[in-house]
């Protein structure tokens, strides 16, 4: 394989995710960080080189570049036994990876980033607003993990997989943005199952 | 394949993407109408059957329930020409699809939804509230989107794939939510390639 380079915020979960991908798979990732409250995606530089939507993480493989979380992650697991075999397990696993990224990430990430990163006297009005909606989105999607997890040991088949990294990513962390996890006793079952695979790392390693 | 059923609602961009994909596959895809206005997505029944998120679309394939479009439509075109062969692209096409999801479908479906269906006179105070925002964040998606079309015909290398399907699903729609779509010429020139391929159909048919 070409070689990687993970243009990143660290404490960042979608950054989390790719690392965490590259740690199972054995792959060496090198790591270029941007301090996002900074702005330091936003530069001219990193528009025209990196990424033009402004964010990361985006993986460089050689002197391509790849954003987007899921599909870097979908890159480096190619052939891997964290993808599934299975064709029908295999879209299920980018079924819990999209509802992680439209369901669970702009709820339960936005608020540990709102609560823990920017501070709550740091909100704009509009932020302070939309506070309420997505603390009830946001257990709404820890709920549906719950249920699914209640007689499951992953999320996809009865195999750890990419899907499993996706929500891992923001859940362990859900405390910072607020959400008691004492709530969902399947989830916590399950953050403790991902946690003691072997090859886990830990979100600040 | 096993019989296919689409769980839907007709109008939506979201399920449109899996039945243009099916259409471009000649694949048969049986509907099931649910109006989402109706709340008959939220009915206990649904929650249990079809998806415990009471959302549409959910892809039944025999007896299993795939819910999220893109995951939909990446298990209908496994094999075929809409998912690219190359690794790094397949990827690519995989980082325009969450990028429709998470930059463009919450920001230009969801004006459409409001001004088009709801109504503006319908609307909560939040949603009135968060309608300036999405707006911004629509005209960014679709800025991007025209830069990257300013020397291609498609999104991913130079073959139409599910990344045109998903980006083209709520874009060619997009005036309906008050986007003006003569601001972006690489997405109008795009959007009449997409249009003009043997094997499309439109939203309504």
């Amino acid at each position: 394989m070409e070689k990687l380079v993970l243009h990143e915020y660290a404490p960042s979960g979608n950054c989390y995710k790719i690392r965490l991908v590259a740690a199972h798979l054995g792959l060496p990732l090198e790591r270029r960080g941007y301090d996002i409250l900074k702005g330091e995606t936003r530069t001219p530089a990193f528009l025209r080189d990196v990424n033009g939507n402004g964010r990361i993480p985006v993986l460089q493989i050689g002197e391509r570049f790849l954003p987007e979380s899921g599909a870097a992650c979908f890159y480096l697991a190619e052939g891997s036994p964290l993808i599934p075999e299975d064709r029908f397990d295999r879209a299920d696993m980018l079924r819990w990876m999209a509802f992680e990224q439209y369901n669970h990430e702009p709820n339960v990430a936005t608020l540990r980033f709102w609560l823990a990163f920017i501070g709550a006297d740091g909100l704009s009005d509009a932020q302070k607003a939309a506070l309420p909606g997505k603390r009830v989105a946001g257990e709404a999607a820890l709920d549906l993990m719950d249920e699914h997890l209640r007689d499951r040991h992953y999320f996809v088949g009865e195999a750890f997989t990419l899907a499993d990294i996706a929500l891992f990513a923001y859940t362990h962390v859900a405390g910072e943005g607020g959400f008691d996890l004492a709530r969902w006793p399947a989830v916590q079952g399950w953050l403790d199952r991902v946690a003691g695979l072997p090859g886990h790392i830990a979100i600040d390693q």
